[in-house]
């Protein structure tokens, strides 16, 4: 089929036409059809039928530019088919966290998929508060599973250089490039700031000589790194979630890179709404210890339980392919010597991304609403200045770290859990 | 043209048939062709004109299989595509010192080059004592403009990512990343060990726990960082040479690695070369001074004059395109401290290379002729396991050292230049 954009006419139409969606909608008479994205990129529709409710898909749509800007940004809607193929990879190893796709085109740039609008977009939640006793759980899960089963440590050479070729993401990843590593540390004209922001604060990232090094080192690993396939935006919006449930969704920006930067975008998301809920919970008349200390301990435990399940998949799999370079008498405590100087060198990598997750949601043009949307913008630049600091300590002294507790006390120093 | 494999007899009415080469050969009636490859994957032809002697050409052509094995192990013969891009490629920016192409074909997998038969391959001109003036400033010129030139710090985004598909080399690389950073270390049956090593020698790398990490860490560095398009094989045995010219040449195992692979297969090959001759010299019948320190003179040059040349290129780009993120009072300071530490970065992870590519010469499969070919047992032993403490010690405690002077000094502590 050739490629044309659907619109909310045109969707129960292009839908009837589909074996596939027959599963899913017993008739297409009345089928409702709205637009629910409110993303950069695509077009996402929720289609119900009226006569029966439970019966719902989501549509998502590419569009030859990029949406939020408008065809002045032209972007190739190609882009769509590594979201597809990075949907089927995580679910191959991780079907739990990921929507069911019902259909998918690659001609027409589309993915047809669970609706998941009974859960909430886990960002827009944790702003008004709602606690998610499983999201550690489940988001270690999908990162162990989908890192380690599509790095060297589980791929064959082959398989993993031909799907490294077939991941590239160049305008993507240029996104990322500019808005995560280069343009929120310099004086960019696309860069917004908080007015009340001073020439202080902008100069303590803008001038300062061991971040704008640290910075580009960490571009030098994005850029340069292929470890495993990433998500690539793994921030708290790209999660949908309720109290059982947790599904990672949009991986357009997937590609071949390092498993850092997946681990550092949630962990400096977290932390970005730790500091946050500083101002928020007064605001919402509550008392702020709880909230604020499980937000903590989401960090912390994503963290340990990732280290867990990723050592036990490496484990398993050494052991189950009988690996002649540690099969010797000491072997197996030099192997678990290697994995804990892996691990610790992957948490140092998740601390740099984590830092420049954060320093760019403040600096740069992409906001985060747990920040940006707090409309006093003085108590704002007081979470502001200490996502800041915090950045700049995490990676500009990121091989200084060992243990995830280290920087939960790092949090609580500049923002006390009281 | 549809492959088929060309012999001494059927070259030269192939060569007639194309234009280019008639500016080479003024007639094709009495072409002398003579294979004399001793490489191990493909078939080199010498093509003389025997009524004009000066009119001469190497065909190179590759079979698919490994041709040292034969038909039992096979290997795309398409590897010859690569290695025509990549000579295209080092051509671009150090014409000076690749071979010139009078024709390539990717159907045949052959080129049709420069015959470089006056210039000796360095590693046996070297085994013979001869000294080579210009060997540093050609190669560090070689090194600096192919690397820059190939990696982030100069390629467009979109350039550069194309180029990494397009360089995937899946079959050779597998073959370093058994041969160079795997087998070596471990008892593979693949080993070849001359028999005055004994255990004690072979457990000093086989069990050694910091040694064994660290020969994975370096083999991740091979298999995931795409820092630049590298040569991939760069020993001494890759490089032809005269007192006045240096050409190298052989790259079929070039793909997006790590720039210091390229470094390090150099340094170390020339640091076996000075263990050797503490030996060889006085076999020669010579006061083994002046040529071992040539050879120190050569390792120590080759890098500090790359990082000259290197820096030089990095800066210049900079300045000619104005980068934003440089732009304030100190910034140019500060961009000299980043290429400060990007070059530590980099010699560090040379001397890693280094180490392995020495060790495996002794411990692996394939052995260098400065080396193996000495025929006293006992001696070639001695020179063996200099050549494994020194490897030893470059890969393990790599971060440690910080000027190429402490690493001749650690080769003049293992064999003293007297």
């Amino acid at each position: 089929m050739t490629y044309q954009q659907l619109s909310v006419d045109s969707i129960p139409e292009y839908l009837s036409d589909i074996p596939e969606i027959g599963k899913i909608f017993s008739d297409f008479k009345h089928l409702k059809v709205s637009e629910i994205g409110d993303g950069n990129l695509n077009f996402v529709y929720l289609v119900t039928n009226r006569d029966r409710p439970r019966e719902s898909a989501v549509l998502k749509q590419s569009v030859p530019y990029l949406r939020i800007i408008g065809k002045s940004w032209p972007l190739p809607k190609e882009r769509m088919s590594i979201e597809i193929k990075a949907l089927q990879k995580a679910a191959a190893w991780c079907p739990s966290h990921v929507p069911d796709i019902y259909h998918y085109s690659h001609d027409m740039c589309l993915v047809v998929m669970q609706d998941l609008s009974a859960h909430g977009v886990l960002r827009g939640r944790m702003i008004e508060g709602k606690v998610f006793p499983k999201l550690a759980d489940h988001v270690s899960t999908y990162l162990a599973e989908t890192l380690f089963h599509t790095s060297d440590l589980y791929l064959d050479h082959r398989q993993k250089k031909e799907l490294v070729a077939e991941f590239i993401n160049i305008d993507l990843c240029k996104i990322t490039e500019d808005f995560v590593f280069t343009h929120p540390y310099e004086r960019n004209q696309t860069n917004v700031y908080n007015p009340e922001l001073n020439e202080v604060d902008l100069n303590f990232i803008h001038l300062d000589c061991d971040l704008k090094i640290a910075v580009a080192d960490m571009k030098r690993k994005f850029m340069t790194e292929t470890q495993a396939l990433i998500h690539g935006d793994l921030h708290t919006g790209s999660i949908m979630a309720n109290t059982e449930e947790t599904y990672i969704i949009d991986p357009e920006f997937a590609f071949f890179g390092p498993m850092g930067f997946d681990i550092g975008a949630i962990l400096g998301n977290v932390l970005m709404s730790y500091f946050s809920h500083e101002y928020r919970q007064i605001k919402l008349g509550r008392e702020p210890y709880s909230y604020r200390k499980w937000l903590l301990d989401t960090v912390e435990n994503i963290w340990n339980y990732f280290v867990e399940k990723f050592n036990r998949l490496w484990m398993e799999h050494e052991v189950s392919r009988k690996n002649l370079y540690w099969d010797y008498e000491y072997g197996e405590e030099h192997f678990k010597c290697q994995r804990e100087i892996y691990l610790q060198n992957l948490f140092q990598d998740s601390l740099g991304f984590a830092a420049c997750k954060m320093m760019r949601r403040i600096l740069g043009l992409a906001k985060v609403a747990d920040i940006a949307d707090i409309e006093d913008n003085k108590e704002r630049a007081k979470i502001e200045r200490m996502t800041l600091q915090m950045g700049k300590k995490l990676v500009t002294e990121r091989t200084q770290f060992h243990t995830i507790q280290e920087i939960i006390e790092l949090a609580k120093d500049l923002s006390p859990l009281k």
